[in-house]
Order: C-alpha cells, then structure tokens, then sequence
C-alpha cells in the first residue's frame, strides 16, 4: 500500500487492527452508532430530513462526532445513507420514515440507466467539507467512510423502495445482462467516488456495505456482482487505506467478498467468528459481531457474550469489535457506552 | 417406522423421494403453491379474510386442490397459515393485508404464557374434515401437513407482528429463559398436535416451517432451539410419515435441524444443492431450491437454472424439487405449470 493520506491515526488501534496488526483488546465501533438511538441525534435531526441532514455539512459532521463523545468508541463511522451518492447524482430519491429509500421512478431500463448522470467534484464538495470538519476534531481517532456496493445501491435503483425478495433486481440480473452490466458499472463508479473524496478528505478506513448481497447465492455473487465491488476497490487502490466489506448474511460469501480486494471482513451476528475465520483460512482481519438482541439481555449475560466474541475473534489475525448489524434505534445508549468502558478495561 | 396411515401414496414419487428413494426425476411441488399467484385463488378469496378461508374446511380443500390441478404438481401443501393453530388455541391474532399476522397483545410475559391454552380434538376438527376432503380428492397423489416451528410461532407471538430483526424475541430468549422454554414447549405442542391432525386425516408427508430460524446463530439454534423442533417431531414418532424441515436463510443450521428428526432438509436459494450435500454428508434427502428470481427471466434461462438445480440434486440420495422459498404472489402461474410439465418430461 502506498502511504494513507491521514498519518496522525496510524498508530490509532482501529488502523492497526484493519492492516492486520493483533491488539491487546480489540478496538470497538458501532455500525449505526451515529443515529436513533441517541437522544442528542433525536434532537438534532427535529425538522430536518434525513437527506438534508446528510448533506449539509455542519450537520452530518455533528452527528458523526455525537457517538464519539458519548460512547468513546475507537471510530468514528461518517454519518450518510446508502442513497446518498445516488442523489448527489441527481437521481430523484428521497427517504421516508419507517419505510427507507424511495426513488421517484425505479430504474429497470436500458433507456434509464443510459440517463444517470456522473457524479462531479463538485456535487462531492458537501461530502468533502462534512469529512474535513469531523477529522480535523478527530485527531488522532480515525474516522471510517461509508459507502454503499453496487449490487446494494441497484437493489435501490431497481425495486424503487426496500424490498424483502428483490425479485425485480433478480429479474433484471437474470434476464438483461447489458444492463445489469451498465447499471453495476455505474453504481460501482459513484460509489468509488464517494468513498474517495472521504479518504481524500481525511477518512483512515473505509467500510463497503453490501447490505443485501446475502440475498445471493455464491455462484450468483461471483458471476453477475462480484467484479463490481472490486471496481469500487480500484478507485482506492493508489491511497493505501485499508478497505472493510460487510455484508447482512453473508457467510456463503465470506472468500469471494475477500477475494475483491478487501483488507477486513465484517460478519454479521449469524456466524461464531472462529467459524468465519477457519472459512477464511485465518488470514483475513475481522470485524463483528455482537448479536445485536443482547443489547436487550441483563448486563451479566450481554458482557458474556461479548467476552465469547472477543474470545472466538482471536482466531483472526486482529480483530475490531463491533455489532453484526446496526445499532437498533431502541437500544438504550448507556448499555453501548458501559460495553466500550468494558472492552477499554475501564469496568 | 411405522406403517403410515395413507398407503394409496406410498409408491408415489414424492413419498419415495421423502423416504430417501431416488426417482428417475425429482418429484416437484412448490412452497405456498396454494395461493395469491393463482386467478382462482384470488376469485374465491374476495370478501373472506385469510384465517376464514383457512378455517373454512370448504374453502381450505378447495384452496388447496386448486394448484394440483392447474399445475399437476406432485403434491398437495394444506393451505394453511403459521398462526392458524394460534388461533384455534383462542389466541387473539388476524392477518393483516400487505402486513400478516398481527396479535392483540404480544405476549412476552410469565404471566401471558401461563394463560395460553392447550389445543382440544374439537378445535382442530375444521382442519382434520379439510384435509380429510383433500385426501379423498387426491387419491394416490400425497398431501402434505403443513405447521410452523416453534421459534418461528413463538416470534410471531413475542413481536406481535412481523419483524425484521426479532429484537423482542431475542430479548425473552436471553433473558428469561424459564418464559422462553414455557412459551416454545406450549407452541411445540399446539404444533405437534396441528401436524397430528393432518396426518391422522389422511397426510403422507409433513413440513415443518421454520421460516425465521435462518436468524439465528448456529450455537444460539442449538442451544435454545433445537429442542423444541424435536418435540413437534416426537408427536409424530408412531405414525410413520416422513418429515420435511425447512427455514429461509438456514444454511448454517442445515445439520442440527436434521438432526431434531426431520428426514428431509428444504434448502433456501441461497446454498446450492451439491453444497448442502456435502454439508450433511451426502445421508439426507434434500429438498430446493429454485431461486424464485429465475421465475421473472425468459423461459430459456429459467430452464437452464432448473437443470442446474436438478444435476446438484443428485448430490443427495434423493431430491425433491421445490423453489427456494414461497411462490411469490407476482408470479405468472404459467411459468409454474411449464416448469412442471418440464420436469415431467412433457416439454
């Protein structure tokens, strides 16, 4: 890797730990960590919608810094949705409480996606601003982009509005592979803007979420998305920042999600962390994966559990500690500050 | 085993599949068959609610009988719901349009799981005369008993309605494991006895649905879980019939929901055939998994997939041949019936 752009958190845990580097206790961060769960985001968000809140600097850079101080996690993660490239690309999208993302005509067509336009430097300038503000209060603590994959960000495109079966992006994939291959092409290129104006910015890390590739069988996974993901990759490949991948359900998929260039794999809470490192040949760092309905157990039995996590995580070169899904907006914030006083050896 | 109670089925593709005999071609049904796919289906649903039609020996024989006819399906599924024996042990629960199953009052409480009664021979007549009407519509063409697991059952019950990431069953599951092992040996009962019924009104063949399992862990399953499932299955010890085992998403679970005593592991889309074999030591009848996306790609492609699904089925001993989860309500029943007549042998 060439030298990261960032050098005051090399020495931080979290970039240890995602070059591979074992850590007495794991560095800790929360998926979601920015968002619901916490009264000051609540307070914070009154009157805005989420899109406007991710767009507008101050404001995403606030919510970003808001978990930080609260909980002193190891990360901070940037605070913006899936969607967001799609609409600095002028794709008319927007979302709607309790429902998620829904654009304004989904896109299934040659014709559509011959329309989508590229996204410019300067419709990532509020990205930029909202990432230099969080680094420069930052210091020495990294902060991790966030970008959504391509076969995640389709899904949006295709259904037009979160799905549970994804038939019309199936159907898509299966039926017109020349489009399924322009529209992957096009979302793998913004999505790798997006998180290259981060780490420019000053990100450490960044994390790819492909939320919903675990809809996918591992043929389908290698055949039809997996090249894609690893063209999100390539828009990194010359800022030497190690690359997290993470995916809902994903433990079919575990090697091939590797295999497109990632540096650490996030597990979700379904599979031990051991398994998931024997899968992987115990060569690859992992990330994860506190089931997130112990945040709900009494203390005793969460901190159990979190103790099996770190211990089945040491079968991983390095480890950092996190959820193996969002944080759920009803989570009570003090129980994730007391389990990071745990993990830093504070309690 | 003993003998079952039906013998006209006994040498019909889907019983000897069931009972590990291989077949010239994979006998083939499709999971919720029955249903709002069909024209007919929704014709004789108008002005009915779900939890009447399935309570309605009438309707529910006729209901189910509707695909056998128009695809020629191998077998018949009871049309039925996850809740119905909720609902026949007086819990109050509806199913709610575009939402499903929907509870009065969640229970989630000692005190609510102590009010819930048994099921009685007389609360369950409505589904032995259905099913008695099936079977002698049916003649030598099995049936097959349907019901929901425990955890499943017991998750509708806890959350009160559907949910996306089982955060109040968890919760209980975690934290009060004396609730937890009350509430899932009453719903193991009421489900062992809902199958019973069936069997005992003419059903050859019996699934049990574990839909949500695939949200657990494999060590969560094991350890809070696993047992529950074996006790629907030991109401069923004396009666001879094969039993199949199936959850979305359980690719993890595959060996520990054999072993509570199922004969036949129903596999998700998302794990190919070959790969399941291999996973359960190439001893169990495998039942799957075309994934339902295909049914929305031209016919050529749709078959291509489905021969692929046929030649990983002979990793097992014997393969039953199903999709990789529910009928979904947009599809065109034709594409139903033509895979059929494929399989057949008569395209």
């Amino acid at each position: 890797m060439d030298h990261p752009l960032n050098t005051s958190t090399a020495t931080s845990a979290l970039v240890r730990a995602a070059t591979g580097v074992r850590t007495d206790s794991p560095p800790i961060w929360f998926m979601r960590q920015a968002g619901r769960s916490l009264p000051e985001y609540r307070e914070i968000r009154r009157g805005t919608t989420m899109l406007e809140a991710c767009l507008t600097p101050a404001l995403a850079a606030e919510i970003t810094l808001q978990p930080v101080r609260r909980h002193n996690v190891d990360a901070a993660i940037f605070f913006s949705d899936i969607v967001v490239p799609l609409k600095l690309a002028g794709v008319a999208v927007e979302i709607v409480a309790d429902v998620g993302p829904v654009l304004a005509q989904p896109i299934r067509t040659a014709a559509a996606v011959a329309k989508l336009q590229e996204l410019t430097a300067d419709s990532l300038a509020p990205i930029s601003i909202a990432v230099g503000a969080v680094v420069s209060q930052l210091g020495d603590k990294p902060l991790i982009g966030f970008a959504g994959a391509p076969f995640t960000l389709a899904s949006y495109m295709i259904e037009g509005k979160p799905s549970r079966d994804y038939l019309h992006t199936k159907a898509l994939m299966y039926s017109d592979p020349e489009t399924w291959d322009a529209l992957l092409t096009w979302a793998a290129d913004i999505s790798g803007q997006f998180l290259r104006a981060q780490v420019q910015a000053g990100a450490s890390v960044v994390q790819l979420f492909d939320s919903w590739a675990g809809a996918l069988s591992l043929p389908d996974y290698v055949e039809r998305v997996m090249k894609y993901s690893a063209r999100v990759f390539g828009h990194l490949a010359d800022l030497g920042i190690p690359k997290i991948h993470f995916g809902v359900n994903s433990g079919e998929l575990l090697g091939a999600m590797r295999d497109v260039g990632a540096d650490v794999i996030g597990v979700d809470h379904r599979l031990p962390l051991d398994v998931a490192a024997q899968r992987l040949g115990a060569s690859v760092p992992l990330q994860g994966n506190i089931e997130p309905g112990y945040l709900f157990a009494p203390w005793e039995t969460l901190r159990s559990h979190v103790d099996d996590v770190i211990v089945r995580g040491r079968s991983a070169p390095s480890h950092i500690l996190n959820l193996g899904h969002g944080v759920p907006p009803t989570t009570d914030p003090d129980v994730l500050t007391r389990i990071v006083a745990y993990v830093h050896g504070e309690e």
